[in-house]
């Protein structure tokens, strides 16, 4: 299906849709985020098609969300290794993680969750807070039009 | 494109895209937490046919994230209201939009930007926090099976 682009929009949401909107993009990412640097490994673990995988990274690569890196074993194999851009996905993955494990079930007898690694233990919900430091809600943010 | 599922996926992150991993389905839910609840404005704001816009609703509708109500001013239009599984999308909307306002150039001359509502103030950035209170990055966390 042709996509309408959003690559222009004013709103940064619609923008970063436009950019990760693609839910492999975002699963390959998680992957780098957990520190996979391979073809190989992103296939095993995504179950993708070499196809849908070579665009999904070329992608990646373009958008600078990741770059290519010579193996670490000094193998001819190149990696995919995250920016800084990349790593800041962080929080859109936390979020998702944090509302699938609130509000859809895993299959039974399994799940996984996001710890802290030092500890083991769950994690506070992401918070989102004003200068002041007060905790803000859905009511309490507003979309504006800087200059 | 026929895409694999993930709605039984054990990752609460590939859960999440699998409910919300359109675009669109996240452009509504942003329109929806800034008061929208009318077919009529979620087609004026994204500018997308009525086919799409109507599959979009009912999907969101079935999963529990919009419900339908009868309307506010008494007329016989129906109107879509978020759920609480619905507004607590409001952190992924969020990550979304400052991960946008930071890496992705708005269009020249016009940008939009979250603020705080009370103070008309820049809002922090999302943090994710340990249950001591440590701020956590990309390498504090990991995804661990439990039972």
């Amino acid at each position: 299906m042709r996509r309408k682009s959003l690559a222009g929009a004013v709103c940064p949401i619609a923008r970063s849709l436009d950019v990760i909107g693609d839910w492999w993009s975002l699963l390959i990412v998680r992957d780098a985020l957990r520190g996979m640097r391979r073809f190989s490994e992103f296939q095993k673990s995504l179950g993708v098609s070499k196809n849908i995988l070579t665009q999904r990274l070329r992608t990646l690569v373009a958008q600078g969300i990741l770059e290519l890196a010579p193996a670490t074993d000094g193998s001819a194999y190149r990696e995919y290794v995250l920016t800084a851009k990349g790593r800041d996905l962080f929080h859109v993955l936390v979020a998702l993680g944090q509302w699938g494990q609130e509000h859809l079930d895993p299959p039974a007898g399994s799940r996984l969750t996001m710890v802290d690694r030092a500890r083991g233990e769950p994690l506070r919900r992401l918070e989102l807070r004003a200068r002041d430091g007060r905790v803000l809600g859905p009511g309490d943010t507003i979309m504006t039009k800087i200059a």
